[in-house]
């Protein structure tokens, strides 16, 4: 594990940016547009990222890891696409939701063939078990969404099943990532492991991330209203944590607010406020630094090389967006 | 090819039955109760007997093969619960849509969590080329639905753009429910070949039975209001085939119909009756008599197994609902 990194040309957001425009197409013209506007509206590519440094911390080139860090964005962008539709949301990444220009009949359509044409490839082109880890992943993600909307207002949620919500759902695609760079890299597997516990811990400490910035971020930033999952009635990790031990009468305001159907601005700031000072934010913040910190000492058997750092890097990095 | 088939316990429904009332379970609750609903609602499980019809013409025991048969039902079941978000169908044979009891947003959930779930299952315990035949099968589907959806209201679509539309969303599933059986029972190539010709061609011919059906079918036997498919300005075989040769005043009216948001019984029984006056539904009975004689025919290379005459039964069911 300490040979030198081969040398890459470019950072890789260029470099996958570059094979998205360069080589993606499925044969329906109509969804690869789709998917092309998906990608166009930006996002950080933080999958594709962690599969193609996964790849070379195990001594090999990112550039030959291309097509499989695509699929890793791909299952998320088939995902968002039917997320809209499930959620009816109007926009995405600030621009308008698949479903809004192309409408629900088209956008479940689109997802589920995004979701045949990787399969189709990665069992094609990929040994076991990278085709089942993919099929697996999808599963977990939508047993979780399931799992969350049957969770939607109920403020008995605990930190585990929160925990068992946001690892399905978001932070078994991150460790998938990893595992599958780490396996297409050659890596044993006990640095396969690694990597894949770093995608898992940083992957559940990205959902409370962005659980934080839905309540105290900028709306110009994130894209979206403020306090959207509170209109939602989703329970979020600074939710849970303000409700443990806060007084009875918090309890039964935020009891009543996802009780009752009064979504105005004006509630909804009131119940961010007050999550803010039953240290609902202050303990999101120490559990994200937890997790990341379980991240970066996942990567220990990788030893020194280059690629771990950068992965550090990525972890550091969710801390200043 | 000509070995004696193994002696079968039941006929083929209930074997299929009573695997999916005892075996079948996924491990999201809400989802295997919206499937268990589904499958209670009835169906002639056509895709499942031909999987296990086909392992048997290779000399294997049906009850072998049980679980993959069972996958081809639910892949048709997924792609049921997606059509019904799809369509705001409100009822599908007899009774309520998914969408309707559930949730458009539980009903995208399922069909994702069912695709994913098959596949998972299906890369753990299956050898190449079966789970590339499943997903190839899922993408041909939505792409072929996906054409249908453009193809709305277009009255210059010939019968060749119909056929790649019909092989494409209803076909190729029949096909791969052959193959894969046939590839498991351990049929040679040119076997495995004869059954998914076989499974092809009929299901070109189920499908355009089904667009027959939709025009001069008992509403009660079909399960929805006939006309259905114009209602929705979908371009079906009758309707092709009546236009070929027509007088200019009947095409006039049939582009007017698709043209327009007329869809009044009145003026739907007024087209239907137009396109059998223009010969429509007898063409279409000679389309598919010749696509089942195809279908028949692609089954020489078997000999005389006992699976070949079931097969051939099944084929000349078609016509006899």
């Amino acid at each position: 594990m300490l040979q030198k990194q081969p040398a890459r040309e470019g950072d890789l957001y260029s470099l996958i940016e570059d094979f998205f425009q360069n080589s993606f197409a499925t044969d329906n013209l109509l969804i690869t547009e789709a998917v092309r506007r998906m990608l166009a509206a930006g996002g950080k590519r933080l999958r594709p990222r962690l599969t193609l440094l996964a790849a070379e911390a195990m001594g090999t080139r990112a550039v030959d890891h291309l097509p499989l860090a695509a699929y890793m964005e791909l299952i998320h962008v088939a995902t968002l696409i039917h997320d809209d539709v499930v959620d009816g949301a109007a926009t995405r990444r600030g621009v308008n939701a698949t479903a809004v220009d192309f409408g629900n009949r088209i956008s479940v359509l689109a997802g589920d063939y995004l979701f045949a044409w990787i399969f189709k490839n990665v069992t094609a082109d990929y040994p076991p078990p990278v085709p089942n880890i993919l099929s697996s992943t999808l599963a977990d993600i939508t047993d979780g969404e399931v799992l969350q909307l049957r969770a939607l207002g109920d403020c008995a949620m605990g930190l585990s099943a929160y925990v068992e919500v946001a690892t399905k759902k978001t932070a078994r695609l991150f460790a998938a990532s990893c595992e599958c760079g780490g396996i297409m890299g050659g890596g044993n597997a006990i640095a396969v492991q690694a990597v894949r516990d770093f995608g898992l811990h940083y992957g559940i400490a990205f959902q409370m991330q962005d659980d934080l910035l839905d309540m105290t971020g900028d709306e110009a930033v994130i894209g979206k209203p403020v306090g959207n999952d509170l209109r939602e009635k989703k329970m979020t990790i600074p939710v849970i944590l303000a409700l443990e031990g806060a007084d009875r009468e918090f309890r039964a305001d935020v009891e009543r607010f996802y009780a009752e159907d009064d979504e105005t601005r004006e509630r909804i700031v009131g119940i961010v406020r007050g999550i803010g000072v039953h240290g609902g934010f202050a303990k999101t913040k120490v559990a994200i630094a937890e997790y990341l910190e379980r991240a970066k000492l996942s990567l220990a058997p990788l030893g020194n090389v280059p690629a771990r750092a950068e992965l550090v890097a990525i972890a550091d990095a969710l801390l200043k967006p």
